[in-house]
């Protein structure tokens, strides 16, 4: 039965993963378990579903760690966790892994699609909204998907919005243009700042705020291998400012990243350069800070967005390098945490 | 193709998922993998399946996690987990977590339907067992379910039933009866106190015992919106006694739970008033507690069932509370983990 | 509807599960998402599949956590963790934990098969690789499965080669003949051990390696039920010599393994005996050891290929105990992960 002149022949080369594709599963189970999600669902006349994750419905860290997952078009493990430490920093962690560091982050999470209709579009109030997730690999409407070299072709798609109510007529339209998709194909996954499912689906972004900055910082994004890290899941803030704040302080001051990049010389650079603590505004709650620069996002220093601690292995060398540190009483002062009895 | 007159509609509202729906699929993983599990099958003549997860066979932690998500009605997640302290505490945890934890927890984890048999109507030994699980939910035997206002219906039901031997078929009938369920839609599981997988399966009751203790101290139910938490797995003792004290202790001197309420002066009294070191009987392990109440477990003060450290999260304020906390000494004095080398 | 004459009967005893069978699943998902994984695929001539997760192709860490599934005969459970810790000794971990401690690693993930082609049967270089994983209980070449008393009888197997080329085809044929499968039936998955995937399928041994220590201390295998472990996992080292000690010393210093035991004399044994700690060569890097006894392997102490720390549980007494301790500072000596800024 064997035989030996068995010679092996290649039958298969790397190709890039679709992000739509890999995520129509969790999409799916989004759908199909919306109820116990939280998740309300609502359907346009032309048949584009909107999965309202905190705006008029509840949601919950469940759906926002399914969010979180589609976010990362299916090319990541996202999960909460229970932190086991005999006195924690806080109790319940968000824990990220991904292979594909650069597509699950880059090419599909990070929010870089600026979705905007004035006030005669929408008819009402103008809507602005950064897009997340997959369906951005089908628009390619951002300069960064040329230096990714990356283009998704799928005929369904999904996109996150981080805004507090669901997209006007226009934004859907828009959406659905800029992608190529039929509107039945296309999900708009609607997740408010100041709500649970879209805190979570925001500290998810750790690893993703590290690629981000690794791109700040001019690294050739193929450098980076494997991404992994962590940040504590505190509950959202009433206050829209507050809890774009906590989200970011949760990743500023409470995020821990492990990259392994191919070159000694990059990971060595990256442990210096990438932490939190290498920016002039390092320091402060985020809102604090956002509040100090008259709510212009622009005035911050970009340095500023990157986890707390970051470890970079490097292949080359085989050696790993640290830099930065958690500041666990910055957020305990922020979110509270400390016993109710003295 | 995309429309500018699309219109959101809505298609969908908020109801309550079917615990035994949900539990389906784990129970089919039970049945299928019972080999690897150490489960042993059996059926009766009529059809209702009972597996056995520790009374003649070994069982496993597997099957004890298998048993607590089927349990939680499908709505939790519990997993065996390493404890990555350099020096910890206990070296494997249960960690559980659940968006929905006032269904999971209490319509379905929580031993609350009593069923007992006398001799005569066994025609040998009496008969009592505490069941718990998503069959609760079909019966409805308990006034708890009104308070929930939660009935499930559903032509498949499961019920975990802690106790040392096989079920006569007297009781298998009235649960049929109360779920009005034909007998081969049934599915029995009997985890002992004493067996791994009934350990696993009552460590893993660490958030329902937190839920249980918000309905003792009359805090609304709606209040809780999110449910996470983790405690020690220790092995189970062979005395039963010991082995309930033990699975006791592990909640009680080893849990801790991370609860999301809504309003701010809940999760402020619940972190208060929740922790087990609440109660006039903390502080001595649980056996020795119920040996000295003479094994009436209705003399122990009800506010010991409850575990040692609580954070409490409130929506409203976004602020948490925290109060209690672990008592490593109490349970390593009690389960060894000491070095046997000085 | 329910019958009180139904009388229960059995209808299944314990058989032993196919690792073979029970790895398919895990099997075809490495090969349908080889693009993702980084795996390149060939087949032979005859429809072998060779899976190079790290040859020619890079791997990744989510491929060696699947072959490290697949190794354990699909009986056990692998995961990438981030460590919480405020001051981690390392930031990400490897976690293990299988119900069939005995046949998921001894019956299948232990390299216990011996592969070798000489010059004139490769018609060029020599080959020699230690076969793992669910294909060697097809073959049952090695004296160990018959004190296991278990043979695989499956029609599809697959096997792992940690090797850093892909197999000659007389190799092929060898595994083929012994596993008595078609050439389409057979899967090959080569891992170099300076590889990302490499470097985690070896550190996910840490369970397998304190149980082939209980084999070399001659404990009765069938004394072990419940395994659990975790070590920390480093990224290759590029040199042959110190990827290997690296793999090693992740385990020897950094392992940690809670068994469960049937007796209370073998667990308080096995917590003295097992450690690492208790081998004369204990102390220094594994590739330092190795290279002072001249790259012989069979000169290093057996006593040595144990975790580092060692937590025994007895289901006699439901004690446990405690044995030996992570060398943290060793591993940051030679893995880095030191401060970059002073």
């Amino acid at each position: 039965m064997p035989s030996s002149n068995a010679t092996p022949e290649a039958s298969q080369h790397r190709t890039a993963p679709s992000v739509n594709a890999l995520a129509e599963r969790p999409v799916a189970r989004l759908i199909d378990e919306a109820a116990r999600l939280g998740v309300a669902l609502t359907r346009t006349a032309n048949g584009t579903v909107i999965a309202d994750a905190g705006v008029d419905a509840p949601g919950s860290v469940d759906a926002g760690v399914l969010i979180a997952r589609i976010c990362m078009g299916g090319l990541g493990r996202v999960a909460v966790r229970a932190n086991f430490d005999a006195a924690p920093l806080w109790p319940t962690m968000i824990e990220v892994h991904t292979s594909s560091p650069v597509l699950a982050c880059l090419g599909s999470q990070y929010a870089g699609w600026s979705l905007a209709a004035s006030k005669e579009q929408t008819g009402g109030k103008k809507f602005f909204s950064l897009g997340s997730g997959p369906a951005r690999a089908l628009a390619v409407k951002e300069p960064l998907f040329a230096e990714l070299g990356y283009r998704d072709r799928h005929d369904r798609g999904v996109l996150v919005l981080e805004v507090d109510r669901l997209p006007p007529p226009v934004i859907i339209d828009k959406v659905l243009q800029d992608c190529g998709l039929a509107p039945d194909r296309l999900t708009l996954i609607v997740t408010p700042t100041h709500s649970v499912a879209g805190t979570v689906q925001v500290v998810a972004r750790v690893v993703e705020v590290a690629l981000h900055k690794v791109h700040v910082l001019g690294v050739p994004l193929d450098e980076v291998v494997e991404g992994a890290g962590s940040a504590p899941l505190p509950p959202p803030a009433p206050d829209g400012i507050q809890a774009m704040g906590r989200t970011n302080d949760a990743i500023l001051y409470g995020g821990r990243v492990h990259l392994t990049v191919k070159h000694d010389e990059v990971a060595r650079r990256l442990a210096d350069t990438l932490p939190a603590a290498n920016s002039r505004d390092y320091g402060r709650p985020f809102a604090d800070i956002f509040t100090s620069f008259n709510f212009d996002f622009y005035q911050i220093d970009p340095a500023l967005f990157a986890p707390a601690e970051v470890w970079v292995s490097s292949l080359e060398s085989g050696a790993t390098y640290h830099g930065g540190r958690l500041e666990g009483a910055l957020l305990q002062d922020q979110w509270g945490g400390k016993s109710v009895a003295p």
